[in-house]
């Protein structure tokens, strides 16, 4: 068992994930990976911070050598999570988040096997369409799509490690937080016994 | 999703999961699923109660059909899981409980990836080694083994949901009965989500 772990979240679109990661990160309990894309650099953006800026036959390399955790292809650009970035974070003793879609968080475990699942999911249906039109970025079908994505999405639920609700903002923080404490803690006292046996 | 859940609890040999799992069924929070085996029938134990007597033959051909969602043989008996009778349960709304090795607990979940693994650690080496000791039952290398199985064990704890350290039992009990009730409560939202976008 690694030192850090590696946690994580996904939920449909409007759910709030993205402010509950950035929240966590904030408070510094976990650290963020930085991702690699193929997608041009915008002006506000820095390399190695917001994504590692990389070229398609750099990043097809990397898929073919096994070198990233989950990719996928959005608008014919390649967003994916470096394996050997995360690895350096958790022998650090770092606890990492990744935020993503269910697909890639299986493909994520089945190579790290020690990734701990949490599921956002919305209090409603109403409420997460009327957070999705309050966005004011997607017209009606759009959000027919994702409210159609997002059924699929809580089809895979089941499958997480955790599922919690996304209320209020504060509260669905501490309580992410609350399972990533115990996780760490829980995970102390496994390697302390470890020890213990190996002494005996 | 089915509307049961299925609960997987491991832990090495001394933990008290045994009787956490007892308590556990005492209580109703949970049923457990009657395991086949092929060894003998004991005086005081009941054909499908007990167990589900059965002869090799038949047990070979339950692996052969996919039908043991695990199995495992020890000093020449086999033991497992139909699945049949697990998924029965859960599609009749019942909680599930299987109190099975780590081995095998993964097997279950790549079959039945809703299983939601529950790993009971002592809260010392110390404490497991006299709990082993004060059982009476083995000698001192019988005891030496299982605290060798007892470290593979704990190496594999990072793959499981949760981890609940058995201190005292009511309280073990008590909180693993609360993993429980949180995640049936948990399931049962999303499957009212899933009903509202279908309602959409």
């Amino acid at each position: 068992m690694s030192k850090g772990s590696l946690f994580i979240i996904s939920g449909p679109s409007g759910t709030g994930k993205g402010t509950v990661c950035d929240e966590l990160i904030r408070r510094g309990d976990v650290y963020l990976s930085v991702s690699s894309t193929t997608r041009d650099k915008r002006a506000n953006e820095i390399d190695g911070v917001t994504y590692n800026f990389t070229d398609v036959e750099h990043f097809k390399q990397m898929i073919d050598d096994g070198s990233m955790l989950e990719w996928a292809c959005y608008n014919g650009n390649y967003y994916g999570t470096p394996r050997e970035a995360v690895e350096k974070m958790l022998y650090a003793e770092k606890n990492v988040i990744l935020e993503i879609e269910p697909q890639g968080a299986f493909k994520v475990r089945e190579k790290m096997p020690e990734a701990v699942l949490i599921f956002i999911i919305p209090p409603s249906i109403e409420i997460l369409k009327s957070r999705l039109i309050g966005r004011g970025r997607e017209d009606n079908e759009q959000i027919e799509k994702r409210l159609d994505a997002a059924k699929w999405e809580f089809l895979q639920a089941g499958r997480y490690n955790y599922i919690v609700e996304n209320d209020d903002l504060q509260g669905c923080v501490a309580e992410v937080a609350g399972i990533m404490d115990n996780v760490v803690k829980m995970r102390e006292k496994v390697r302390r016994l470890i020890d213990e046996a190996e002494q005996m």
